[in-house]
């Protein structure tokens, strides 16, 4: 099972891998895209929803909410499927959590009436990161489906205020890099995932230390690397946008 | 959300829709195979495990068993994620043991060591027949599989004994179709999920009536329409295999 | 733990074992039969409720659905209690589902009005055949819930469009039999359940090869055993309900 | 839904109903008991198992434990299948802890040996007083395994060191009463189950004052009920063991 | 881990523990009592909800509940979360559905309005006897959450119709005890729970005998005992409530 | 319900709320705090337990993980209890991940021996800040277990190799906060959660941005005032221990 797609040998400390989006990679959805950090791959579908959760019925305000869900042989070894489990683990159910948080942070919910945005966020393929590209190949299925609303005259103007990605960050034997694989993920001593708004702010930030705890230049320089790669793929979701 | 692959309209009442098998799909999976009927889509893993469940243990026997999912937004309209309503409904757990009984039925668990294989179908985009491509594309992944096993020396000679494959068939309006697509599934009289091996024999058979019922005569027209589908299907495997 | 009814060393191939249909069983339910296929016994109720689920809410149609469990000591050994381990398995779940699809098949839902029919098939002691056993008790059982609705003046004119019945068939050391026993269900190479209807059709047909797989050929012998089989039992219904 | 069986009309204050006992109910189980108390009917079987639970696991000792469960339409109006919720009720737990303290009572667990008797006390139909008929049932399926096991020679003595047997007393419009049925339990004040031995003690005592409380005297009444009739239903198991 | 309050050794056969009633305990809730008999402390909170259950909806009338808890390390042994594990033991629905009957005994419900207070009695630390005390301190949480509906003008009068206290009686070694600690109730013959209002009446009475049966006798020395502990258990809530 | 403790109007930005810490408030456990920052009040038990999860089997390393919960009535409206819901939500399952992986950063688990202590963090009473008090008192718990574990020779070195606290930081209405209460977590629009060690580095940082994305410059003035509540939250744990 050999990876050809280039790796940190090949890869400077503060680059990405290559990021691709692909539009329309499912026919029903409203929006569904394909994204891919390198070996990652999510599939992120929109779905519209006319009808609100209990907690905003009758506000006149919609909601955005996200699932995360990985299928059993994404990762090396296969893990159990959930579905069959019976339940989300912590972990999915933390993923899930950030993902809604992070996409309502850039949504007017009045604006967008009282209906649903479900943002289905599937890995296919893992190989670290896969949180951070969920939420980044989620803003480009939100806006597809916010285009589609927008094509029947369901609204009248789009209820996206800003942009948001989000990516990963990590110090490695001392060395802070940029966008972590899987192998660099389980040797890293800090894990941090980082997500912004296209203008700039932060909207979440997790750090973790896995063994050593970091300091604050450290996480200074983490968050220098996140900046710069949140700016690219910023540009990759209007790149595929056509913006 | 439209749909460029040829429709009834243009293909014959006995012809199959377009086959794609794409071998090595992901990465990590020592089987990985996406298998298109038309715009259904389903990703079959098969994994190895190198221990057996409870009533195989010590037999000196292994095991081939599936498990069946689907994507929330696989459909039109987006149905629940069974793992965050906490269970599998009876569909996917009917679907499920009906994949698994029809791979074993092809394999020589002896021969296969005390090992399983766990076959995942997971449907990426659904319009009709998944569970019959999810048995096709198995299969494909289930060699793939035991193609690595003999390469890893772990087994001398193949478990497989035969090959399998299936097809759904169906009336409607009163004419026996093959290969159902949504928009026919949903409209059929009669639905019936065929499973044969290469060398002939039926495997598995289920034909639900689902408003009148059918005589002797229709079930063997459709029988007929199945056995020449399942002929194509198996020469599709044996050419995405290379055999 | 012996059996004194008659085994298939006394009992011709294309034989039913002893049918016994006891209505009114117990005394709460709308329809309440206790159906022997020699030694399997499963209670059937019908019970009337007056509402319907949600997707018939509103549609002037009714519904029929049906429950299958098995009694934690009706087998050889011993099976867990489904409701202690907190759910039901695919099997059960397989086995309700193909009832209450076979009686929706005789039911026309409009002529029933907006109320529900729970069949209730409960197996007191198992010996093979308790899903044709059920199904073809539940009929009665219905049937005795419909004459309940009419003397009620709920209904004006049945809703029952047809009988209908069930049998397993299966082929034992390449001898196709009818109505297997345990000892014969689990030593079959082929095993086939047959729903039909008064009138003589398929509702449904499950056939599968535990084996070796199944000819065209094998399956037309099965289906004249299933056919002259569910003749009888059809009788036996008629003869219970005094038609 | 007639009830054809002796009403309080025609039962004196301190008349049991006429109970029934069957023992080789079914034919599978090492114990297998009907017991009826007029409408009230119970299936009881005991199934011996080869090992214990972990907390008895090398201890010498065996286990005796019991499982409750009603048919859905066992009941008037028809409850909801507990396996298909997904959970037991707090009453259905109650009330099989209750069989399984009433029935180790009387059992020396170290002349079981390590092995597990399971009690499956299955209301068939209910009309009052199912968790009293239970316990009297079960202790004779117990009986009934124990003579298995003593006739298979796995046990030199009997383990069962005394008889036990159950039974309702209640208190409606101020009247004290024997063996309450569906409507007097429905109806009544206080409702006391009386668990005794057959050498005279009490097992268990669950008294419940419904609306009012109960006074010490009324208490003592209701156990004078309780002794009368808990004498009568030793007989009865006495009778039906042929002891 | 010590214990410095008086056991057995210095505390009659017929003595309580030291009883405290701790009002306020917590801020938030209309009612919120710690409740300690010696070494067992109970947090009883009662929150009022201005709606009641589906079979209390319209009727005019509220409705009292309980549940029950112990915190994981309240006992000697940690025990699984109840929470973690994914549902509640038979032991703990059978505590909070008899502190829940406990109650609704001295209310009328049709006084309360249609509101429900729930009674949440959570086991800080546990010495044996936590349910009698979680009955007795839930009594003055909901004396409490009433007079907060009557200063709220939400109700006229009180719908407290008499009080309720409860205690635990048992018979170690042949000795009768009254409120029998940890250690005295895991060697005791026979224990009994006793659950009497104000005005004399019993309301619960559950008694078992773990080894040896227990006699008329000995059930009335018990009661004996159990009547003169709850009087000083409603002196000590009336103590508390200023009464 | 009113709230006798400095508010905000009297407490500076920069001023944690007034920290309270009791050992040995349960007497059961190997380590039992009561922590109160203000109104919140957390008791956070350390229970050891001579075996490992099956990660660590044979490993001979040990383990330390957390669970956390609310009662029901912690907060100012009653919210369901997660045991009878039958799981626990998504919340929970982070917090309490994060107060496993906080305490894991200052242990060496190899100088635990194959054992594990269990941290439960119960909120006895919300007013904000329980997942930052549940860390800080659960490091007061696990160092007394660890004592006991050296008093019971059991381990021959302390394997605690920091101290780590942990506390709240918020932006409202513009203004940067320390340790924020209920009403102002609700009000805020970023809500950062910070655990640092004794020696100064991160462990974990969980920003969220409640409404409007935050700068860097913000996230500096929230870590400053971080590191001077924590500074001041690990001597008030140092008092507590009286090292």
């Amino acid at each position: 099972m050999t990876n050809s797609l280039p790796s940190r040998q090949t890869r400077a400390a503060n680059a990405l891998r290559p990021v691709r989006i692909t539009r329309h990679y499912t026919c029903h959805a409203e929006g569904a895209v394909l994204i891919e950090f390198g070996n990652t791959k999510v599939l992120c579908t929109a779905s519209v929803e006319e009808k609100v959760p209990p907690h905003k019925k009758g506000s006149g305000e919609g909601w955005v909410t996200a699932e995360y869900g990985m299928l059993p042989r994404a990762t090396h070894t296969r893990s159990d499927r959930e579905a069959a489990r019976g339940k989300q683990s912590g972990r999915t159910q933390e993923i899930q959590r950030l993902i809604g948080r992070s996409l309502r942070c850039v949504f007017d919910l009045s604006a967008l009436g009282e209906r649903t945005i479900h943002l289905d966020c599937d890995v296919i393929q893992a190989d670290g990161g896969t949180r951070t590209a969920a939420i980044t190949g989620a803003y480009v299925a939100a806006h597809d489906a916010v285009s589609w609303l927008l094509a029947q005259s369901k609204i009248s103007r789009s209820p996206i205020k800003d942009g948001v990605a989000a990516i990963s960050v990590g110090i490695v034997d001392g060395q802070p890099l940029l966008d972590l694989e899987y192998t660099e993920d389980s040797a890293c001593d800090t894990d941090m995932n980082v997500v912004m708004t296209a203008s700039g702010g932060f909207v979440e930030l997790q750090g973790t230390a896995e063994g050593v705890a970091f300091s604050r230049k450290e996480m200074n320089a983490l968050l220098d690397l996140a900046e710069k790669g949140i700016g690219e793929l910023l540009q990759a979701q209007r790149d595929a946008l056509g913006l």
